[in-house]
């Protein structure tokens, strides 16, 4: 997908939510799991009471990936369920891979070509040629962590290299990768404050903003430092919109925490 | 496995060869394309005509996912084909993760459980909530990224935080996360030099080291500078000797480079 269909996908949707697809078989209803794919059954119906008042889609490979083959076919299903029924949604293969320039290209013929997502989340630590080969894809989207949203990113990310922080290089180092047009970064919305500064370095590139909500981050924060003309921020939520209920109405209050995150976001847009 | 068992397996084989498993449709020998699982019939071949020669396998699962249900298949049966068979391999998930607490551990629940490994590669970016999940698991190892092999090495790792190099930080940062009993780590063989330093912070740990052959390290350099009383070294081979031939004898032509290694590494272990 183009950069501009996202944009006009937010414009008209007035929406700029992702929906995080962390599902774990211990914690959907249970009258699913008498289903052949409950994985599947349940993304599903998390996909069509949610697609309304959204404009991305993340599962977190993870979770996939625990289940084996099971889970490999579950995500497979849920994926092109997405491309079949709702190909104006923006999707995000939640991976964080990142290796030596031959792996990377193998990473990224799995994530853009067999499974066909639209991008990809990628660690720096290896360097240029571990994110270039993902770069190389045209119309698809490496979407490089700089400051994510756990406690840890005080451990190295925060760290003073050259005299400030090492997310502040990764970001600055990228923006000369072949291909650069194709970054976007992860930001944690539990740092808004630091938005701001990110926007110096790089004041246009789309930002995937998880930690909204279970995490404690504040969506007017992250609207105040973190947007562009053009919007610039996809903001995730996971848990606190899938995890709703574990009843059998489990996708209608889906939807509605959906709707409600919507309308934040709609209000945050008409105040600009 | 417990790292007694493979320092155990080291001693009694005289080598510390890790075949690499970067197994690539275009690159195998045609005539296995007509198999019904190409993949694992080339890696089972590979395993029989090595595992003489080396004490640990290392498939690198970019190149399984790049297949998508299939490659998993391939290699879930490749796995199994190990433990079942030749249980005393160490097997080695090259996979590069690391995500927030929840999800590194579905990412070690696939790997340690649903496949069975005995490690897996992490990288450390996102800190020590990142990490410490993989390492909960008793008798699982939990293989760092400190310094690879590739050029992009030094975009980030060899910066100076705090006066020295990141990737020191994270060597020294690391042994003070729980369980760091079950940390080795990833140092790449084209840097051999940097290895005396390296023993310094982390005097005993296990090291898988790359890059040896075809990206141009020296083993005599990697033991000179790495081994330890209990050898606490692994040295990975994959082009080098899974591809070492295209035709009918690829096994045997892999299985003698295999053996090359395995006697250059019995030369070393003779001379200490």
């Amino acid at each position: 997908m183009k950069t501009e269909e996202l944009v006009a996908q937010i414009k008209k949707k007035k929406s700029f939510l992702c929906v995080g697809l962390d599902t774990d078989l211990d914690k959907i209803p249970a009258h699913l799991l008498k289903e052949e794919d409950p994985i599947f059954s349940f993304n599903k119906a998390i996909i069509d009471a949610t697609q309304e008042f959204c404009v991305a889609y993340k599962p977190n490979i993870a979770f996939y990936e625990a289940y084996g083959l099971q889970g490999w076919q579950s995500l497979q299903k849920t994926i092109d369920y997405l491309s079949t029924n709702y190909p104006e949604q923006f999707t995000i293969a939640d991976a964080k891979r990142g290796d030596i320039g031959n792996t990377s290209t193998r990473y990224a013929k799995a994530f853009f070509e067999t499974l066909n997502f639209d991008s990809i989340t990628i660690a720096p630590y290896m360097g240029k040629d571990s994110v270039e080969p993902f770069l190389a894809f045209e119309d698809k989207h490496t979407i490089l962590l700089a400051l994510t949203s756990n406690k840890g990113a005080f451990d190295f990310q925060t760290q003073l290299v050259k005299g400030e922080a090492l997310y502040k290089e990764v970001l600055r180092t990228s923006k000369t990768y072949a291909n650069a047009k194709n970054l976007m970064y992860v930001v944690g919305a539990t740092k808004a404050a630091y938005l701001k500064e990110i926007r110096q370095i790089i004041p246009e590139s789309f930002l995937l903003v998880p930690g909204v909500g279970a995490q404690g981050g504040s969506l007017k924060e992250v609207c105040d430092y973190g947007m562009t003309k053009d919007i610039g921020l996809l903001v995730n939520s996971s848990r606190g919109i899938i995890y709703a209920s574990n009843g059998i109405d489990f996708a209608e209050e889906a939807g509605k925490k959906a709707m409600q995150l919507q309308q934040d976001m709609q209000l945050e847009l008409e105040k600009r």
